[in-house]
């Protein structure tokens, strides 16, 4: 039959041509496909059970730290959206606009939702009324829109789907510590379960969200050297509670203005799962994020017991482990190369000698090395086994971003930098917008934090050598 | 404390004012909120989270019956709509239009999904080739919209929550199975896990969903004897696969059509759980589907020691059951009231004297009936009363719609029932929708399905007494 025969089609080598590399991964690990919609794409049943695992995991996340859910309209009056005035000014140039329902013109134009805001905000200002409403620990997963011109699979799409947490507290330090709480609980769930290794620190005011007093961010480096944003938490103050009047009775019976926050992450982080672990075979998924986390595959199929093996061996590991075996005539080597561009952690065969030595043979993803192991204890070995690759991928990606990380002191350094081996930069900054904006003309380089954890590079700006005020990590950015 | 004092506003009496019952519940026990978003809902955490149980349980059904989880485009370009004929005659007037995209006008225009078929056909034209691509049982969680003229919390909104299955197969005979078998997977779900007997049945041409060859449905009666559609199941055939040009080749090397279809069920069922189990006092919750099963309740709180025992109770319980408790400063009357307003189904009440002798009181949401139990098995006591209040709520709400379903032979018993005591009525048709028009046009009832078991009533059809075809339940519907 016509498909035994299809091989894996390779996949372009990714020192080759990294975004084509990029695509061929998404299409061929059967992620996401194209629509007919312009800059909107398909999330097909692999790419999707991704998210529902990230879902799942972040979801439990916020719960622990007394967030709920809720679900708000997609659609935001033009008169709501423009209340808070460096909110739509932000926002505005990229949003859809419905303008007719039915057969009627709309008498006000509504928007598709970019980020929803407003709407908790009007929300917060019905509801919010005495200090014991407070806080308000709310979040949605839904999609939004915002009109792309050039658009990616996963990184930067005209829909996309996310999470938005969005809180109001009773004092400005509470709103403060909800953000920074936010922003580690994201750090820690890429860290332990993405094995994604981030860099915590606060944007520049040129990269600010519309209408925040500060925002932070994490940020990862890929493969290529270029950065991406993977998670960002805003602190509103009350910026947002005075232009929607969301105030509330203290103790005291004074009226006072709400502090508030907003938190996102989407499923742009699938693409960063991607561009950090994948490699020339294909996908690459942290064991603790992926939809098969085991995959059985039987050798010598058509001899006697091997295939009730598998599946023996296939039904006690579902107990401990996500697995599935692939029991179809296609050959081992197809299923091999499909498996592994399907980022599978652990590969199983066992054939006929295998099961007469009692034995399976397990082949990790991350390194290719090849183990036998016993079938008595199969559980705890792959088990373990899996702990491994997680520890691994972590430690790979952490090695590669600690020697993708340079120092610049001076422009000169800065250009030579991203011009022969690009990746993160660190250098000083005297903080003005002028040296960021002239460093982007030149390199098309970004600031993409000021860290947390700072270091003192040199006294003087890399820009204009005036004195220096922190230390930013600088980055091309996906 | 002003907030101390305050006592759970009374809700109107659903023999007074049903409809003005309906929304004092959905306000009181904060499921939603009116938004400033015409016809749109918000969604408050008490009622997402009886969602989320919704979608958690239905979603591992339909992951037992092989179906993953896709994520489509949100927007539809009109021309793909227009694919269908009957389908785009059956949404268009009721969509919304985006025209706009940032500052340009859109060369085509979008529109808001109102359901999925024409995306998933689109896509399912370019990934099905041969047979061995087939089954493809795909299903998505997301938000719809349908420009509505009036709306109601939950029961008709102009975006609503809901999954779409869309599968296509190989055979006719394999898409009808499916169709069944979905169908059977909703009616199992809504009497099992929401405590709401349904009737199964197909429906009339009439009623059939815009571009499908049989629409079938679960309809259940709710307490003022109206009917809720709770959810469809659609076979198409071919009929959407012929102008999607959706084809494979079979085993015989020939092109053949596939056959497919879709299945529906929406936040609506939310409102029906409301009108199935709710009271004069508020919202009833079945046992499985409620975000807090048992609530405890210190009882003379200021005594040493009672609000350590409630809350050791409430961690012994959190092991077996959704349990949470109040130890707020509000008296316990406030929150007896309260957690019967939001239909938590157990309540426990311990005090004093209770702690003196290992016991506690548990509190029956449905009945109301009070016990004394022993504290050192309490989970099993627990438990066994939940069980029990889940099988109650089934049989009465059977019992109810059982006392509310009658038999009519002409068109005078129809309307006597309608006017005296509306309810399902049993009443045989010709067939033909002139007579299914007139009665709709006499009563305002429709035809809500030709139910699988079937019964002979009389011979001839109740509305022209010409020669009958099937029994047809009826009703008056949300």
């Amino acid at each position: 039959m016509a498909d035994d025969k299809k091989l894996v089609t390779a996949i372009t080598d990714m020192e080759v041509d990294f975004p084509q590399w990029y695509t061929d991964v998404v299409k061929k690990a059967e992620l996401a496909d194209y629509s007919s919609v312009k800059g909107c794409m398909i999330i097909e049943p692999y790419g999707f059970a991704l998210w529902e695992n990230i879902q799942k995991q972040l979801d439990e996340r916020f719960k622990e730290t007394g967030v709920e859910n809720v679900y708000m309209p997609m659609f935001i009056p033009e008169s709501l959206l423009q209340k808070e005035k460096d909110h739509v000014e932000g926002f505005a140039p990229e949003v859809a606009w419905v303008t007719q329902g039915g057969d009627n013109k709309l008498q006000e134009r509504l928007v598709v939702r970019p980020t929803s805001e407003t709407l908790f905000c009007d929300h917060y200002h019905n509801v919010i009324h005495s200090y014991r409403d407070l806080p308000k620990l709310y979040n949605q997963w839904c999609s939004v829109v915002r009109w792309e011109k050039t658009t990616r699979p996963f990184l930067r799409t005209t829909e996309f789907l996310w999470q938005e947490g969005h809180t109001a507290h009773a004092t400005a330090e509470e709103s403060y510590e909800k953000t920074i709480q936010m922003l580690n609980v994201y750090a820690d769930f890429c860290e332990n379960v993405l094995a994604i290794p981030v860099i915590k620190g606060e944007k520049t005011e040129k990269e600010r969200f519309a209408g925040a007093k500060n925002t932070y961010t994490i940020e990862s480096l890929m493969h290529d050297g270029k950065a991406l944003q993977s998670g960002t938490s805003h602190n509103f103050d009350d910026l947002f509670s005075k232009p929607f009047e969301i105030q509330y009775t203290d103790k005291d019976n004074k009226l006072q203005y709400v502090h508030q926050t907003s938190w996102g992450l989407s499923t742009r982080i699938i693409g960063a799962i991607i561009m950090v672990h994948g490699d020339n075979s294909g996908l690459v998924l942290p064991p603790r994020i992926a939809p098969i986390q085991v995959m059985v595959i039987p050798i010598a199929m058509q001899k006697e017991g091997v295939v009730e093996k598998a599946q023996e061996l296939t039904d006690r590991l579902k107990k401990v482990v996500r697995v599935k075996n692939d029991l179809t005539d296609k050959n081992p080597g197809w299923k091999f190369s499909e498996y592994e561009m399907k980022g599978v952690p652990l590969r199983i065969e066992i054939g006929p000698k295998d099961i007469e030595k009692n034995q399976c043979v397990l082949v990790r993803r991350d390194t290719g090395e090849k183990t036998f192991v016993s079938l008595d204890n199969i559980e705890e070995s792959v088990t373990k086994l899996l702990d491994d690759i997680q520890n691994n991928l972590y430690n790979k990606a952490l090695e590669n971003r600690k020697n993708k990380t340079y120092t610049a002191k001076n422009m000169d350094e800065f250009t030579k930098i991203l011009d022969e081996h690009p990746g993160f930069i660190k250098a000083m900054w005297c903080g003005d917008q002028a040296c960021e904006d002239k460093i982007k003309e030149l390199t098309s380089a970004t600031s993409r934090c000021i860290p947390f954890e700072q270091e003192e590079i040199s006294d003087t700006c890399v820009c204009c050598g005036k004195k220096a005020k922190h230390m930013v990590i600088w980055g091309r950015a996906y």
